[in-house]
């Protein structure tokens, strides 16, 4: 066992990085997953396809940490070289791993491609090293280990290397420190970042293991609850104490999900629990509701259509709203944003119909009616309800249009409350 | 006047870069433009605020490289360092430079906020430094010549970093190059890559001045001129002359715009022009289509509106679909797509009706109609037509989604053809 690792850095190889073809998205997934192991990344460095210069990086990157995980350069080609490299870093000779080269044939019979001989290079491994199964690909993964330094090799491709750090890596390291993390992502909706910090100061200051980290993600406020411990189950124990105790605060009521992918996924399951079906009905965000929802794959069975009226006209003919309440509130009004709502719900025959109207900018404000005002309406058996939103006109079309559609399922949710 | 330039490290300051906060998007977006410019940039680094290890990337940068790019690291607070360092690798020291001073200070006065004693050390510069006027934000943007090397220190933010660049930097850069560098952008829909690239081959392969690049994006493709000369207006010719040679190949036909953002923005221009209103009708893309135009701020004045009609009721209700076209030959059905862009058009009394029906995956596939199968309508005064897409099965639901909208607006472009 080699000693406890505390610095890393991350070495990406790729001369598509250095052309801007691509953007290093390894970099900042492996920073975030090696911060919350309490390993500190002291640099990235991105490099070409080019072996000396591989190599010079590899010699500073480990003057200075513990670890140095790279990605990239693990292809079947005569420039992939990054296996060669760190392997006479650590003196370590190549020799066919067999376990690979089986795991790349299968993987070629079960994609139904044909196997070239530079493939075979793929399963030469350094003498001793810990080759990780990759499911995903014909690239290998590894660990080199010697004389307190540790190499973990990744492929570049970031759907083959986050999968393979998740289901190889992060246990390989946890096993090295002799400890488990577990992360639950709360979900909030309605309250602002320094808001949520704030009434969670004690909370989040006293909070060292599990410890509780705040970001933003499109409008809504998540918190990343992270718990060290001997086991899965009792880091997640301490991950639900943590959660529990959040959810006894003021914040608590603002909270719409853990590890829930979205709020339109939170809806989909809302709506699937209680049987009921959604209609949308949308002028300033012209379709984006119900796009959100049906990126949901089977979301069939609880969303039946909408309509995007964008003209006056198309919210008459569509949604049956009056031309009374058009001329004498206007399109972006309560009025007009409960009639919108009402009318796609009787007409597809929903349980909820949900509607947003408002202005999106840059242009088409009032003084009344500044850019940013935006009215979400909901209709149910029990009637209409609407939420007027005042976002700020600095903010951009797309900022205001998704701040709308998250407000439209916040309201979803709330349907029957 | 210092030596030409030939080859560039770009070195990222900022913590949150190496806690996986941020994805480094200013390294993909530097190296893309010094490309263009023929630099060859041979590494990226990125570091955290700490000078000393800021001073040893610096060194280990300028051991190689005639140009070194910083991004971040120009803030108002005590761990911003990027300058000092810089300017003490070149000997310098600070002084304040009072047209910065100045400019910070209507910055604050025209954003409202109040400067603070920090917002001083903004307007601190290396003695001899090259300052750039930053519009977008108080940090300075600056260079630095001496010996052979060259320094240029951006701010972190993207919004700030790549408009300062292309306003300020990229003339400075002209200039020292002593030529101007136009890059057009051809638009391609309908062709994938390598027919392209075989189409071109002589073209792309001849072209050194202008050269011609392609790159994929979001089923398209797009073909990068880029031209070097002495002025403008020349680059730009010859840049013209490039594309009009590729306008008279098999391509050509294929090409819907040049410089222009989307294949959506490309419909909207021919709307506008021709005078003429379109209506969506939308089964698989949920919402994609009309979402995509009503992206575009002022569409209203050609979108009308549209139909999100997700199940069949819906289809019969909202659009008039036939119950016995459904039931015959299947919501997923080239009948079933005609009625909808006729029914959406009728409906909403627009000029142009485009409609979407298939399946996106990842289940709902039959053999006769695998995942992937979409039915792109369009409907005129001259009557209906229908596009059969046989896209891959192992294609993403996302994918599908996003191939099925482009195909909806190469239609809708042809409408009248």
């Amino acid at each position: 066992m080699e000693k406890q690792i505390k610095t890393a850095e991350i070495l990406c190889v790729g001369t598509e990085l250095l052309l801007g073809d691509i953007v290093n998205t390894n970099a900042a997934f492996l920073s975030q997953r090696l911060a919350e192991l309490g390993i500190h990344v002291y640099r990235h460095t991105a490099v070409g396809d080019n072996p000396e210069r591989l190599k010079r990086a590899l010699d500073a990157a480990f003057a200075e940490a513990d670890l140095v995980i790279t990605s990239g350069g693990l292809g079947p080609t005569y420039d992939d070289l990054t296996k060669e490299t760190v392997a006479a870093y650590f003196g370590r000779e190549m020799e066919m791993h067999e376990e690979s080269l089986f795991a790349i044939r299968s993987y070629f019979e079960r994609t139904g491609r044909v196997m070239t001989k530079n493939n075979e290079k793929q399963a030469m491994m350094p003498k001793g090293a810990i080759v990780f199964p990759n499911h995903y690909g014909t690239a290998p993964s590894l660990a080199i280990e010697g004389e307190g330094k540790t190499a973990i090799m990744l492929p570049g491709p970031p759907g083959e290397l986050t999968r393979i750090f998740k289901e190889e890596v992060l246990p390989y390291l946890e096993q090295r420190h002799g400890t488990v993390l577990v992360s639950k992502n709360i979900h909030i909706f309605g309250m602002g970042e320094s808001a949520v910090e704030e009434k969670l100061a004690d909370i989040m200051t006293e909070a060292k293991n599990p410890t509780v980290a705040p970001y933003c993600k499109e409008g809504e406020v998540r918190l990343r609850v992270t718990a060290e411990s001997h086991s899965r189950e009792s880091a997640a124990q301490m991950c639900d104490e943590v959660i529990e105790k959040i959810r006894s605060t003021e914040v608590g009521k603002f909270i719409y999900g853990v590890d829930v992918d979205s709020l339109e996924n939170a809806a989909v399951e809302f709506l699937r629990k209680n049987g009921l079906t959604l209609a949308t009905a949308e002028s300033c965000t012209g379709g984006l509701i119900s796009k959100r929802i049906t990126d949901i794959a089977g979301c069939s069975d609880v969303f039946l259509g909408g309509c995007v009226t964008y003209s006056n006209d198309a919210k008459e003919k569509l949604l049956g709203v009056a031309a009374d309440t058009l001329k004498k509130y206007g399109a972006v009004s309560e009025q007009t944003a409960a009639e919108m709502a009402r009318g796609v719900r009787e007409r597809l025959g929903a349980d909820i119909g949900v509607s947003a109207t408002g202005i999106a900018g840059p242009s088409g404000g009032s003084a009344e009616k500044p850019v940013g005002t935006v009215f979400i309406g909901i209709s149910t058996e029990r009637g209409e309800r609407v939420r007027r939103l005042s976002l700020s006109s600095m903010r951009s079309r797309e900022y205001i249009r998704m701040v709308s559609v998250a407000n439209a399922y916040d309201m979803v949710l709330k349907a029957f409350e």
